[in-house]
Order: structure tokens, then sequence, then C-alpha cells
């Protein structure tokens, strides 16, 4: 049966950088599923017009069109039953709802303040417009100035906001207890997003939340490995060209 | 077979408003096992010797004693599988210690500015004095200074750190999917807290959280009701007298 995950791509198609979209590349390879993970850019609404909405990850499974990364990951948990779980019963799919709008809503908005500066950068003409003009509108200010602070920033972010997640990490190896699950791909996301989109770095080296990161990008022989770490040459090559 | 939990008691001994202390003791009723729940104070560190620590929850069933509220849940789960689950899954045992550790470096530390400066005239003489010296210590000030300014504080607490848990339950009503789990009980106990030590109200009535707290006030046949709400006319009394 054929299956396709529409994944946000840079100008590279090879350039996979979206947070929600690694929280369903990883849930397929978890259950063990192959999928064609086709490169989508934000201005091609058109293409997604049979999912009814705009936006990415969208899991066309057989018939089924599924569209948002927990609704993907329900679809795969209740459809293949019998492949590795990616809540280990229902308490984990109730309490990783947590653990989605925790990322939702604490994580993402300041990973997001930290790199967004330099996503234009890797986006397609067309997208790069867009990227600028929606996200200056959102955060009120030019991307350069949103990114400006980072420096101090990400103390805060490492000291606070990743405080709970570290501790936790300290206590077990996953966020899944002795194996991941798909709380784990949840947060790493996240973090994924800042490697590919940007140069700057969000934990330092002997932080037990980069050895997870780690550990999960040695997942699934590699996956998220192999789409590379955006390196601080490339970066600021690409941000003068743009 | 007897069964022991000691939990922190006020002046009153039916006074009891440990955050920690009411996460074992919902544990135990979602068990459906009885209990003797003897109040202790601060200051009864003899007491509690035999545990090998000198805080509460501590749990005695028959010959095992165990302390930590996170530790017990899990005691009760292994030894008493057959009843309700707290976790309902290995998974949600996992990822159920993110909640943990979130309410204990992120909620609490809220909830204690907002309650801390009410809780001395709760206490016995004698854990009066040792809870004023060691609170201040901790914060560095006048327990009425933390307090003073929780007016403002407590918006952006329901703003901005109850945000994920409110986003979460318009999409389910209990932590736990359709019915409560050892995670909700972990978040309600620093709103029980809250409830029954302090007379300031940290949620407005039409907030979801506030209507989910009610419903873990109904849970057990309404076990965590049973225990008086503080009245802002008892409290001030109160604190005048201390």
């Amino acid at each position: 049966m054929k299956r396709t995950l529409y994944d946000l791509a840079g100008e590279d198609p090879a350039c996979r950088f979206s947070p929600f979209c690694w929280r369903s590349r990883l849930a397929l390879a978890h259950k063990g599923l192959d999928a064609d993970v086709v490169p989508w850019r934000f201005t091609e609404r058109d293409r997604l017009g049979f999912s009814g909405q705009d936006r990415v990850p969208v899991l066309v499974d057989g018939e089924r069109v599924v569209a948002d990364s927990w609704a993907i990951a329900c679809w795969l948990e209740d459809r293949y039953p019998d492949r590795p779980s990616l809540f280990d019963g229902d308490g984990g799919r109730a309490v990783s709802r947590f653990v989605n709008v925790w990322a939702d809503s604490e994580l993402h908005p300041q990973v997001a303040r930290m790199v967004v500066a330099d996503i234009p950068s890797l986006l397609a003409p067309a997208d790069r417009a867009y990227f600028h003009e929606s996200r200056e509108q959102r955060f009120g200010m030019a991307l350069e100035r949103v990114s400006a602070d980072r420096a101090e920033r990400v103390e805060s972010f490492r000291r606070e906001l990743l405080h709970p997640l570290r501790t936790m990490l300290g206590q077990q190896p996953w966020l899944g207890g002795e194996a991941p699950v798909y709380a784990d791909y949840i947060v790493f996301g996240a973090f994924q997003w800042a490697r590919v989109g940007s140069a700057f770095e969000l934990l330092e080296k002997d932080d037990p939340v980069a050895m997870w990161r780690e550990r999960v990008l040695d997942l699934h022989g590699g996956l998220a490995r192999a789409t590379p770490a955006r390196s601080a040459a490339a970066a600021t090559a690409s941000a003068a060209a743009a």
C-alpha cells in the first residue's frame, strides 16, 4: 500500500526542518512503516488542497488522509496495533498529550525566537517572502531583532525551560522510560528544527538533554542524523546570498 | 494488613495541606486501599526515623516502608496490579514522570510564592517557628514579602504557566484521558495545597482548570473535598492570632 508524508522542505529539497514533520517521520520509523517523504513548500498550498487544510505534516495512508502530527500519531497507533507502540498503553497516549501541548506552547516559542532569523536563507525564493512577512507579523518586529538576544536568551532556556526535561532524563534514559516513545519524538522535533535550521547551538555538550538528543539522532538507523546539522560557515554564506 | 500513611498536618490535625501527601492519598483511594492517614508535623522528625529520612509522605504497607510520593505510587502500582491502574500502562508511568518533574519544578514554586505567607498561621507552635525560619531562608526574605505581589503574580500564573494544562483539558477531561490517573493527582496536589492552606484563589471559576479541579474534588467519594477549603474570614482571624 502506498504511503506518502508531505514534509516541509527548504530550497534544497533535502533540507527538512519542520519540528512537526519530524514527529511524524520518527513515528513512522518507530512503527517500521515505509513512506515516500515528499518535499513541500510553504507556498504550495494547492498541493495540499485534497487534505482540506494548508499545513504539513499530511499523511496519505492508502485511501486515508490524515493531517496534524498528533492525529497522525494516533492514526498510526490505531491502524497498526501490532507494530511497536508509540504510546505503550492508553495512559501513555493520554499523558503524552500534556507533553504535546507543553512542547507546542512552551518549548516551540522559545526555540522559534532563537532560530527564526536563520530560516529564510534556507528557503526557496517564494517561501522566503512568505516566511518573512508572516513571521514578522507574528513577532511584530524584524526577524533579525527577534533572534538578536539569543546568546543571553539561551541561558535561561537551558536553565529554566529545560529543567524538568533534564531532571527527568536524570531518572530515566527516555521520556518513554527504558525505550523511546512518541513523547520523545515530540520533544526532539524542536531540537531537530534548531539543528537543521540554524547553526546556533541550543545545548551544551555535557547537558543530559544533549546526550538524549544524540540518542534520538541514532534511532532507526540514524534517520534524523541523516539530515545534516546546519554548519556555521554554510549559514553565513547562505545568509549573505539571501 | 495494616497500612499507614504519614501525612503533614496543621495545628488542627484535620488540616491536611501537603501537595505530596495528597498525591499519595488519592493514589491509595484510586487503588481502593484503606490506610490510617495519621497526622505528622514538621518538627516530629523522630517519628519518621524508621523510614531513614525526615519528610512525608511515608507509607507503611505491612512490613514495607516507602518514602517519597513517586516511589509510593510505583509501589502501589506494582504491589496491587489487579486494582485500578494509576498509570494505565508502562508508557503512562514513564511519561507521568515528566508531569511529576514539571509539577515539582514549575508549578510548585509558583504556587508556593502565592500561598506561603498563609501557612504559618495553620501550624502548631513548634512547626510555626521551624517553617518561618526554613522558608525565609529559602526565599531570602520575609514570607509576607514573598506573597505580597500575588494579586499580580496570579495573572501570569493563570495565563502562562497553566496554559498547557488548560489546552490539554480542552482536548480531554482528565490528564488520563477519559478517566483520571496518577498524573491528575500529581497536578491536583498543588491546587489542594493552595485550597486548604490559603484563602487566596488561584483560579477563576470559568477556567477549565478550575472545572477539572472540581471534578478531582468529587473523586473517590469526595475525598479531597472533605478537607475544607480555607475561608478568608478564618485565615484573617488565624493570622491575627498567630
